[in-house]
């Protein structure tokens, strides 16, 4: 694209004023209607150094009332070395219904960068424009309006601006260091933005503008294009993506039904496993965090399954500097008005850090699903959209373990006339636990579906049989504790 | 407090080992009544590397349930490199309503490392320790109850635990080099440990912990304090602070009945103004970037004084990447249930960046106060609360302006006349802007008390005349520029 790139004609200057005026007015009016029609819009700027990506953004906002957009600036070192995964500072910023999302620089620069840089190797270049692709189209299929720019200067241009630029005491420290390696390697880096705008641009496209003319044509061309986005966003109503199979490999799971819940352990047994474990725990838990693995423990499971009580089995032994535990309840009108996995994607654990989920993004796909807070495609879609959160958590270097704690019918109406009975334990009841044990064959159904589309080799789904709390909390720990062994000994 | 330290008398462990499980079930009973009576509870466990903080926090949540309680482990390093204020991670991660949030080190070690190792002076350790009594006070008055333990150690015992870390492959990466400066320096750390805890005991006690011995003595003492305490905040109910009066040098506020409102702007000059001064903003901007001084830009004023309008044009000379507009609507959820301020501390800028604020924390005591939505006293408070606030942000080295933006009720009458017209600005206008506006008696009288409580030396309030826009968008400009250059000046 970028290497047949043809300037723009000169135009007049008069008209192209008058037309950016009545494209300013335009967007004006639009920015109410997103609010009304919950559209949430993200424009991608990206861009060669001393472009003029940054006075391009704040042409484009200055008549934008405050409540309706943010800029997203996120250096480029930031995702290399916050000990995050690649997409996460982009990912945690994606603007909630009705707003607009500017970033000054995006993925694609760090992406670019860090792989010019040797800062990753090709392989996973690769698997970061998967990722790309894949978080584009996520954020699409839910109903996000995407805009991607490249604001394009030719080598003599950039060696005129970065000159001026250095020339004067005020903006001499505007250029970087970076900067100046991309100069000197102009080619290099024209070649590597083609070829990750090649690789990028099927679902949503890039539009290169031309930032070498008079900053107008520009920015009356980013205009046309934002406003023209939104009328058509307006126009077709919020987009719902349709489901898609992509195959990962699975592993088979059984059916909730033939899981055999009958194994027990002694109180003596128990108590020496337990104590040799949590021991083995606490050790494998400073070699994490040394090796700076992080971990995802998921729990899901029945009501009164046990998912609490096993969960602090696991805890106790844990460094409360190296652990979270995250209860996840219903989301909060803030975590509503984003897509759904973005009140996950802000709490990963950093690097060497493990976080256990009490309950966790598959909420899409049983409770979502069966109460119809989300649509068939939406929860349809989800398998796979889970699938790749997944395994771009396992791709970054994370150990993810997923936990369905099982039990019986019977063992639940013990546990819920216990509830009922024992005072301190009675709020832990409430009416909708007894409303969904109703449902209890349509949640299996969903289950059951769920395990089997879901359970990927990277990040395996584990039935823990829990009729007998101390079978599951016994079970629970081995398994964590050999995945932790298996991450152990292959990275250093 | 540790000078004089007596060691705990030996106990018998059959008996101790009852009282901690006893105590443990009194606290998991606790956890579901401070949820019910909403009560948030912060424990501050501080002491001497090595003395088992993290063990006794794990011990101490071993049994609660984890949608009750948050660790928070903030690095030292943090508070003095992150470009925040001192108390910024700590303020950040306050507990909500009913849960309970432990800090794994807190403020006490921060300040006192970061004082011992010259980071900052005698006089700014002075303003950290006062702004550590004001933040302890002001969460107590806002109901919060507060545990400050110490775990104490003699110095032959961290020797030996010291000692004993670094003799295992797996732990003697805990022990780092400002552990072994510590022990090294053990006198002048206990020393001045002891004249913090002295200087900031008054209102919320130390407890100070024998950690030497078997470690139930300290936990058994931990669960102790703790549970007490939230038996007397259980008693009590919700603490709410009285009014109290500190003496801040304040400038004289004139009243707005007396604000001259005729000043007006002839176009051609607004013009050239508007142009002069957007290019000295952009290079002040760059200024401020490069000698790291963070601003904050306050507004506040009448329904269709013409604050947006405002913002826009200081806005638009401003780099993307070094500004936040933070418009402020009413409080979410997530946001009513923690201490007032703590969605502003959230917002703060971090040096070298500009924060302007549409709308701020002076709501609580605008339409907070007016409309009942805290009780008289949190409004009284909250004057001398915001003082501190606004104190701890200019000793920080911020710019802190405050504009109240003024227009008189006729002119409101015809903006909201002219919104009401015009389909674009109709959104604009809401029921509510009209039942404010038949409480402008009301509001006025609140703004004038306001005005003349919190226009401190340090972050004064202004008045902009808006019956003109032009005008006033003149003044706001010049008025934040003159207060720009007079911070470049002082600071290098």
């Amino acid at each position: 694209m970028l290497k047949e790139f043809k300037k723009s004609k000169s135009e007049d200057k008069t008209e192209l004023k008058a037309e950016i005026k009545a494209l300013k007015e335009k967007l004006l009016g639009q920015q109410q209607l997103i609010r009304e029609a919950k559209l949430p819009v993200i424009v991608l700027v990206e861009g060669w150094a001393a472009a003029g990506k940054g006075s391009l953004i704040n042409d484009l906002i200055s008549e934008i009332d405050p409540r309706f957009y943010n800029v997203s600036s996120i250096p480029i070192a930031q995702a290399t070395t916050a000990r995050y995964p690649f997409l996460y500072p982009y990912a945690c910023s994606i603007p909630e219904n009705g707003k607009i999302m500017f970033y000054d620089s995006g993925w694609m620069d760090c992406a670019v960068h860090n792989y010019l840089r040797r800062e990753i190797t090709k392989d996973r270049y690769r698997d970061w424009i998967r990722e790309v692709n894949e978080f584009e189209r996520q954020l699409h299929d839910g109903g996000y309006l995407i805009l991607k720019l490249f604001l394009h200067l030719d080598r003599d241009e950039q060696h005129e601006r970065l000159k001026s630029l250095r020339a004067s005491y005020e903006t001499e420290w505007r250029v970087s260091a970076d900067d100046l390696w991309q100069h000197q390697e102009y080619k290099l880096f024209r070649d590597s933005y083609d070829e990750f705008m090649e690789k990028t641009g099927k679902l949503v496209p890039w539009r290169v503008l031309d930032g070498s003319r008079t900053k107008s044509v520009a920015l009356r061309d980013a205009f046309r294009l934002l406003t023209d986005l939104i009328d058509e966003g307006l126009k077709n109503g919020r987009y719902t993506g349709k489901p898609f199979k992509e195959s990962f490999p699975l592993k088979k799971m059984p059916k909730l039904a033939d899981v055999d819940l009958s194994p027990v352990l002694e109180d003596e047994e128990y108590r020496k496993e337990l104590k040799k474990l949590q021991k083995r725990l606490a050790e494998l838990h400073n070699t994490i965090y040394r090796k700076k693995i992080p971990v995802v423990l998921c729990y899901e499971g029945w009501d009164a399954a046990g998912k609490g009580g096993n969960i602090r089995r696991i805890a106790k032994p844990l460094d409360p500097r190296g652990f979270d535990v995250m209860p996840i309840a219903s989301p909060l009108p803030h975590e509503l008005a984003r897509q759904y996995l973005w009140r996950f994607w802000t709490r990963l654990p950093r690097t060497g850090h493990i976080t256990i989920f009490d309950r966790t993004w598959y909420g899409r796909v049983m409770v979502e699903r069966l109460e119809g807070f989300c649509s068939e495609d939406d929860w349809q879609r989800a398998y796979n959209e889970i699938n790749e959160f997944e395994r771009m958590l396992t791709d970054w270097g994370a150990v993810v373990l997923k936990y369905w704690i099982q039990i019986d019918q019977d063992t639940q109406l013990a546990r819920f006339t216990d509830r009922q009975n024992t005072p301190e334990k009675a709020w832990k009841l409430t009416d909708e636990d007894w409303r969904n044990r109703e449902k209890w064959p349509l949640y299996e159904e969903a289950i059951d579906e769920m395990l089997q589309k879901t359970s990927t080799e990277n990040a395996p789904w584990v039935i823990i049989e829990s009729n007998d709390k101390k079978y599951a909390r016994i079970k629970a720990m081995r398994i964590l504790i050999e995945a932790l062994e298996k991450a152990c000994e292959k990275q250093f």
